[in-house]
């Protein structure tokens, strides 16, 4: 029953089985491989970009500090919600790749609006030389808290960062997960809503480690900069046709859509029968692949000591048994139907009991 | 009618005294001056602090800058409020001598309390590898809204640090007008209430351009790698003579308290006929040499128009008269009584007509 | 005929399928695998170090810069020679994990000397605070031209570094192709010999994209640096169970030591056939798996039309046909010795008829 | 006897009147004073350039680093002499106002010629995106070992720079001195010849504290780009007045070149009478303020022991009597007559009996 994050699965079978088809004989290293040439293509397919450059990382942290340095330089603020990955859990990667941006929440939830970021941007006007300047702009889809930004929602974001002269930066960590939960094409959630720059997430949906940076309007300077920045980082890859190789099995056949909707799929199983349970409350309608809830810490005691495998939202497990906590179910493309049943009959049998037998059950 | 900052008035005829009188032969360069023996002496003897490292700098940036650079890490959060001057007026300059460290702000004022730094720190825990991690504690004295903080608050922050076991550091680039200002000792304020680094202000209370670092608890390498980091940061003056010879000036016949002294008498003066005017609301006690008022916008444009300099808070001169806006006057050790005068005349005739005549004045 | 780069060959089946079998159902992310419990202690039990620390990072350049800026400080010079990888081939990598040391040449060659370096040390005395520091030393085995450095020379170096109280570092990108062609265990190349650091490369040996850090005499708070420097460098794998299994494959059934001995042998053999020509002359007795020879750019471009791939130094296939050009010919475990052969008939029938024929055969 | 540097020397005395002139009531600060307009013209009209951008900072090294980052891109190289008092003697500044550029050595002397730099820019170019790329050229005028560089040989340098598309900087810590030492306008030694960003120097020749950077080229971008670098390195004076006054009062009147000529006047009377004595030796022919000379050790021992001061050249008083060493003899514009022929009675004492009576004089 193993619900703590789509980084702990295995990876899909297709993408295996490119790695191994991809390691017969030599290739270029470096990103020079023959596969990458096929990534680049079927990238700006997918995305009705003909222009985008494209370049691969094996980390998301990569892709996300990558971007913010491309787009932005150090006396500038990166704005984003104070749930941001880039902010929270990246132990200042931002602020190292970008040489020492400030990031800067806006807004208070794991959503931004675009007229909270443009009060968060009109308020760095008056600081002249002394105030970060105004910078780049990132959003995060599926956000940490499994929300989705609707294409309307990230225009008028990007709109707003046009009218600052602001590069916008998409964190897709879950970007393929947010593609299937609803309307809109890639292209419609990205470039053609203002997005300049976007960490295309293939780990967490089915890979071993990589991620693609897409850059819409780039100049050649500008992805020749990235790429710099990229080597300079380390995370140029010699043996670069296994990332190559990973990326592109994950964009065939629909691999990552398939995936995709796997995962939400068996959320929204989760979710559903979760939600007939007493005294459990979401955080937020789960949209994708990922649940929030609310209960007793007790409980989660119980359904952890039950079995279950979930992350504590900013809490850890010991401590009053009466406290509200959050708990995270996240579900990747090959979280098994029997796990999802096995937790809900888990999850029933503590909550149904918990109102008078907590004491006794331990 | 100048009350823009305590940065644009002159220096104090005792220093310009001692500038001129160090000005003869030649003296040892990069700090090795005899008057800078001297320096340290009385830094030490003031502060009650025999062991207490001592540096001098330029700016009061570059003081506080390499105090948080020499006390924390690049993968560290350095918490303070969100009006910190480091954090809203230094243009990253601590991110980028710190190598990329994160500023957080704690609550949501210009003073910190104790729990808020607590619970503050507490959150950083359950992050491991992946968030910031605890760093140095920064609070200024006195804020830049103009406020103090008792020495019993600074103990009580102090302890928070001591058992979170991170360092704390003072901005006291209006130290001396703190100290003036209230109940306590320059010990007292700071080493005895858990300050590990302070950056000592001079600048704005008489000098040219000088600031003090007082590293109470350093080792002699931490001293060491301040003085690296000051020389790598190109902030080790050759003629370093004439940085002591302020400094010692500013210290001898407590010329710093004077002016002190002088500066918050000159702003009480100025509060105490202010608070009479109606329509005008002060946004805290005046406690020190900083005033900050409400008032609307209609009525700092005439309080401009006829001769009043002074800033307004995060906000511009042109725009809906109605809406109210904070100026900030600042007194220094030099303001002339007549300025004060002046202003509270031309204040007195522009709040008095304001209800009826605002249009037909203009 | 790829004699290109031990990066541009395949990964050994043994990781392949290494891989495949760690794809099965959940694991825990970034390090906490099981697989990577068993990484750290295969490489203890190799390298006969019980309290070696073991990180895992996906390239030698992470692995590189990791450990300088762990061992260093932003003020010290790194002393390495003018060839060394870190200096010539990293786009500035080490500056940038260092928060900006200065690499510093060492002698002029690509092996340095323990005079040339205690003579180097040493000239960084009288600078006082104003130049850099003393700091990490970094050699590299084999060298960047394929060169040795016996367990004694190490030994030697490793004496000044300690002698001066600097940590010595080695990028050990091809440790393995040195361990096979000495005297001497993994222990006597390292830290018996002086080494505090090791970068332990496995990607150019065999394996798709892993590289091991060992630190040898770390305490907890630097090894808990270098991960956090790790992170911040966004180089923490989530789906880490992929690195812990190939560099654990890598080392069971001694596949890493079989490997190196393939490669070398290969080289071997193409060395042992090439010093028979005429014209050709290597540039240093070749050791391991890499050959520099020095051939008129006419006949590299022989070479090359005839289906040679190898990289030339520091030149380019166009210009004077006259020039003496160095070409590299690497060999990995994979070289098919086929190609050798047929690569080895090429040459001979390019530079037996080189004197006469030049042209015409164009 | 003091020759040890012209950063030990006091402020001239217009210096100082301008400053006392300048104290008086309030002045915008961060340089918006009126002083700094003047200053911007004077400089405009003293180098002929009037698009020229103007800023002032306190420090050579800032102006320095300062110019190197704004020119120059963290994956790049700057090359300089390995004289170069940027290489040498700032603690790493340049690496970390760039972020971490790499300072690669030209030549082997402390002038650089034009086709040394023409074949190490060559030598950058075929490491594609692994090595640091190509980057700023910065020489220093006078040289680090009081040479010059003629217009002509600054010219061709230039050339060079142009056909690489790498922008020249030039150190001119000393500028004044070269100045006056040979014929050419400040236009022609410095934008005509291709330099695009000057440290003019003002500190070693008169100043407390204050050296002025020119862009000759730069767009309002750059120019703007420097001051947001100057304030986040903590270099934007508040009380800026302080810095202009100074450099107003420098430029009025030819004071520079008065104090330039009066330093390089005394540094001739020294040379001429020093070449007469046996066993001296001038490593080159003195040119501007400063005078190297070797010596015995034995003989530096019985100058200083004597009450002269200067420094040795990467040497320690102690050690091998009969060690040849450098010594460095500076003089500033305030330097004594009676101190040079105090020195020089020393000297011929020394130097005279120094065959004979060696030990017995100790």
């Amino acid at each position: 029953m193993v619900f703590d994050s789509d980084n702990a699965g295995p990876a899909h079978p297709a993408i295996m089985q490119a790695l191994a088809a991809a390691n017969s004989g030599y290739a270029l290293p470096y990103g020079a491989d023959d596969l990458m040439d096929a990534v680049r293509s079927r990238l700006r397919e997918v995305f009705e970009a003909p222009n985008a450059e494209v370049h691969l990382v094996a980390t998301g942290t990569a892709a996300n500090a990558l971007c913010l340095a491309t787009l932005g330089q150090p006396w500038q603020a990166v704005l984003c919600t104070p749930m941001a990955h880039i902010h929270r859990d990246e132990c200042n990667a931002p602020e190292f790749f970008t040489g020492g941006a400030k990031l800067l929440p806006v807004g208070a939830a794991d959503k931004m609006t675009a007229s909270q970021l443009a009060a968060a941007l009109e308020a760095l006007e008056p600081h002249g030389v002394h105030g970060a300047q105004r910078g780049p702009v990132s959003i995060t889809q599926i956000t940490e808290l499994g929300q989705l930004y609707s294409c309307a929602e990230i225009a008028a974001i990007g709109q707003v960062a046009q009218q600052f002269a602001v590069p916008l930066h998409m964190d897709g960590a879950r970007f393929a997960n947010a593609l299937v939960a609803q309307e809109g094409t890639a292209a419609a959630m990205t470039w053609k809503a203002g997005v300049r720059a976007l960490s295309f997430g293939a780990t967490k949906n089915g890979c071993l480690g990589v991620e693609a940076v897409l850059l819409f309007d780039a100049c050649p300077a500008q992805s020749w900069e990235f790429e710099l920045r990229r080597k300079r980082a380390a995370h140029l890859f010699s043996k670069h046709r296994y990332l190559s190789a990973q990326m592109l099995a994950y964009l065939r056949d629909d691999v990552w859509l398939h995936n995709a909707r796997a995962a939400n799929a068996a959320a929204a199983r989760l979710a559903e029968r979760l939600r007939q349970l007493p005294e459990i409350d979401f955080i937020a309608e789960p949209k994708a692949n990922m649940i929030f809830f609310t209960a007793p810490r007790g409980l989660h005691q119980r359904l952890m000591a039950g079995g279950a495998q979930y992350l504590l939202w900013d809490a850890t497990l010991e401590g009053d048994r009466d406290a509200p906590l959050i708990g995270r179910l996240v579900c990747d493309w090959s979280t098994p139907r029997e796990n999802i049943d096995k937790f809900l009959a888990l999850a029933q049998r503590v909550f149904t009991t918990s109102g008078t037998a907590l004491t006794c059950q331990e």
